[in-house]
């Protein structure tokens, strides 16, 4: 291709707002353009990186067995309905209206769809397992859109889906596909940790996500130095020790506290550890719950572990004003005597410790030795705390944090979509059955910009080999019309050697302009032709990422860039 | 790949309701469903089909220049509004609403898109001209989906969007694309017509259809034998030869005529030729205007022609009572006298003949010796009459008609959307100018649907090798453990010869039945491993259009086949 007839060009600025690498070079570069917030344009050097990354793993997926084919965009909503999920993601899902009235969603995942389908066959345990998958535009109505490709409202989705006739069948495919999404990221050029996560609105018991470590990443998470351990900080568990257990519950005591708001405030005014202290955190939710996080003081509540536990889509922190309303008091809130139109919900580390202290929904008054069941019992329990740096992992070792990009996701459905869509196969023995499921997606966009992220320079991209849009980049050096005779003849004797070639034939351009695109765009080789290197004999060839060039004659740079 | 693996099996039969000939063997051949009316899921063998119907054209659009890019599936509306295309096509266009309340058009063609895009670069006449194009999902809420694949709701297509500095300029692309399309579909084993169209809401002045003739098709097409003229029924023009011009425009006379309320009851009352009769039909538009077509007696009324004249979106008959609430009478509709709010549309036909009759807008009145400018003034005058077969073309020849299938176009769009959009490119002399635009579209579902149409028999699909999911199909016959292994042994080496195989491994389906399976699903090779075929030192081989078989060694298979 000669960059003269590339649609999409570099640019020599770009605005300050695009502060991430990925999202500032793949503009700058001439890669991508927004059209509207979280909507993206791909210039054809984008195209073609997209085309190469869907490419590789539509060909790890289909080595694993799985098969390839097509979902409409629309989904009748009545399937979501089925699921309930026009109720669990209703935020985030479009819905649209035919002229004949007909109701359908702008589709995130595809799961009732599948099902939908696979209900039009009769199934038996002979044709099972099976994994079928597709690439397809997916509609996410996030509140807000970010980063470029990081997080899309609209985005290209692999999205696989496997059925089974019991657990342990798929438990196989799982581990298998554990192997061939490592595969997949290992040809991207991306290393990928595999990380416990939160299955959001998929359903289903358990899932893990493939981090890329990045600054700029969104997921945090807690894993131990020797790997056996590495889970999302929204489902990381953690050793809550015993403080006092062995202590005897001492009588109730209200006591005036003119102390401060905060936990700080607290320990100061009562010289008591932190850990004794109870926090007491109210939250409304999207039905206007009000919901109440206790946990023992030297712990911080997971707002999605709280949300797991509470079945709440969304929260919010309770206003003062509200708190009032309750009659309790900010700073002051307890689980003894609130309101009882307050959900409680109660952190299991509230069972490691006796006689705590805290609000007793009066200002400026406190309470002493409060102990669980005793003295007040809380709506919910479980685990809502937050994981973090330094703290232990169930076995005991120290846990350490990262931050990533999740570029990929294996979820366990087990039987949530099959129950409620009532999907049946027919089991050796005559009966119907229901399906075991599992589903499985990467997210294209945010794949490229993660490859951005992780190969990138103070200059520009750095692309992989298997994934840039050109293997070369072909410069004519110099103004005479001499040059671009002779770089115009290796430009065509490379491409009969069948190198995928970017030709700057720009002859109102300068060398220095030259070399900059060059490096901004990002192909992993440089082929210059000079009149120097005509004189040596070649073309001069330089990696992107090297530091020294070498001159190769031209019949030979197909073979020197391995292609 | 086994056909004991495939996702998505064949069928014995399907329903009736399936009557044309690819959407029953697509159904039944296992490689469509679907979904909701107008949308359909696609198999796994429908999808290799459609990865090679759309490589191909990627391959001949790439080798024309053009660039493969891909814009967002919702189109920000404020585009569509700049166009004013959320009037013209309000009934196809759907529309969405996010939780920001930003509005979008989910998309049926692109034009507003890509010009947004390119107005975000600042083109050069030194960078024109260019073509960019994508694959997208396209969206037409039409009130009726049919045939399957022949007309979604929900489709991809291929469009692809050309800017120029000029008209000359343009017209060399537009001659290149219709070499570009006949290339494409002739790869895909379809002869194509290229016809004169009318282009519907796109906008711009002339347009071409390619059509596969066919008798499920929905395009009606005249042309003349020596192909020097070829157009769609909706804007085929023809001779409309003089009557009797050289008459003596004779007074106005109103004469009782009770006669009945068709054009054969005003003959046959009056004794005068049909061709002097006026006909006058009474339509409704969108906009609850009503239009009076008019038309000389032997010809009939084209409603696209009518439409484009009176700019109406949707025309529908007016009731009898909505015509007696004008003031006038059904079957005596006259342009004389006819109340003001109607919008008369007049024929051109009508400046052919002198001293017309017709009706005079009361029951059982007609008038003779009407003649326009005269008696009457239409609001509008020409050509709204549909071309039919024998009638001549201008250039005097004798029209034929035909019926086929579109499955490609092509646009001029001029400065249609350039203007309304205000996009520029500098030009030599340093102006700002607007583009001169074209675009073009292949339907890549129809496109499938119409292989099939082309090629198929009574026992199933015939697939060209072209876009066959796979080469052979590989029938293992008989009960016997031996001859599965030896089939299996036959597989692998075939695969090892790089053959695309589907394995008929079924050991518990009868010699018929995979026979009536291969056939349907019609891939261009059968290959069949028995007893018989291993004693003769091969395998049998027979074309799925062919005859006869033949013995071949499996060593030479993959050649024999043209692997």
């Amino acid at each position: 291709m000669k960059y003269s007839k590339l649609f999409g060009r570099t640019m020599k600025t770009v605005s300050s707002d695009l502060k991430i690498a990925s999202n500032k070079y793949l503009h700058q570069a001439g890669f991508i353009r927004e059209s509207a917030a979280g909507r993206y344009f791909y210039l054809p050097l984008g195209m073609m990186a997209r085309d190469k990354v869907a490419k590789i793993i539509e060909e790890e997926m289909d080595r694993s067995g799985a098969q390839k084919m097509l979902a409409p965009v629309l989904h009748p909503l009545e399937l979501w309905r089925q699921t309930n999920r026009t109720e669990s993601v209703s935020f985030e899902l479009t819905k649209v209206k035919d002229r004949n009235g007909s109701e359908f969603a702008l589709g995130g995942t595809a799961e009732e769809m599948m099902v939908d389908l696979v209900k039009k066959f009769n199934i038996s345990f002979r044709d099972l397992p099976f994994q079928i998958y597709q690439f397809s535009t997916k509609f996410r109505d996030e509140l807000k859109a970010r980063g470029g490709l990081l997080r899309l409202r609209e985005f290209l989705m692999k999205d696989g889906y496997s059925f089974h006739a019991d657990e342990a069948d798929f438990k196989k495919e799982y581990e298998k596909m554990k192997k061939v999404y490592c595969s997949i990221f290992k040809r991207l050029g991306l290393d990928t940790l595999i990380v416990e996560s939160d299955n959001g609105y998929i359903g289903g018991e358990y899932c893990h996500e493939f981090i890329v470590e990045s600054q700029v990443g969104e997921s945090y998470f807690l894993y131990t130095k020797d790997g056996a351990y590495a889970a999302h900080e929204d489902v990381a568990k953690f050793l809550k020790e015993e403080k006092n257990l062995s202590d005897q519950e001492e009588k109730l005591k209200e006591v005036k506290a003119p102390r401060g708001n905060t936990m700080a405030d607290g320990v100061k005014f009562h010289k008591l550890p932190l850990w004794q202290q109870l926090k007491d955190v109210m939250f409304v939710d999207e039905k206007n719950r009000f919901i109440l996080a206790i946990i023992r003081g030297d712990l911080n509540v997971n707002e999605t572990k709280l949300k797991n536990l509470t079945k709440a889509n969304e929260l919010r922190h309770a206003t003062d004003a509200e708190i009032r309303k309750l009659k309790s008091e900010p700073g002051f809130i307890s689980p003894v005597g609130i309101n009882k139109e307050v959900l409680v919900a109660a952190d299991d580390s509230l069972r490691t410790i006796k006689n705590a202290y805290g609000g007793s929904n009066k200002k400026d008054v406190d309470l002493l030795n409060i102990n669980i069941d005793r003295d007040y019992q809380p709506n919910l329990e479980g685990d809502i705390a937050l994981a973090e740096q330094g703290f232990l992992s169930l076995s005991g070792e120290k846990l350490l944090s990262g931050k990533g990009i999740e570029v990929g996701n294996i979820f366990q459905l087990g039987y949530h979509y099959s129950e409620k869509m009532k999907a049946y196969f027919t089991d050796k023995d005559g009966k119907e059955k229901l399906y075991y499921m599992g589903c499985y997606g990467i997210g294209i966009d945010r794949t490229i910009a993660t490859i951005v992220e992780r190969y990138h320079d103070e200059q520009g991209i750095i692309w992989p080999e298997a994934v840039a849009p050109f293997k070369a980049h072909l410069i004519a050096l110099g103004k005479e019309e001499k040059i671009y005779k002779q770089a115009g003849e290796v430009y065509e004797k490379l491409l009969k050697q069948g190198a995928e070639i970017l030709y700057d034939d720009r002859a109102d351009v300068s060398a220095g302009e030259k070399f900059a695109d060059a490096d901004l765009i990002g192909l992993p080789w440089r082929v210059v032709v000079s009149e120097k290197s005509l004189k040596a004999g070649g073309v001069e060839v330089k990696r992107r990422d090297g530091k020294t060039s070498e001159i190769v004659k031209v019949g030979e740079v197909g073979k020197y860039i391995g292609e």
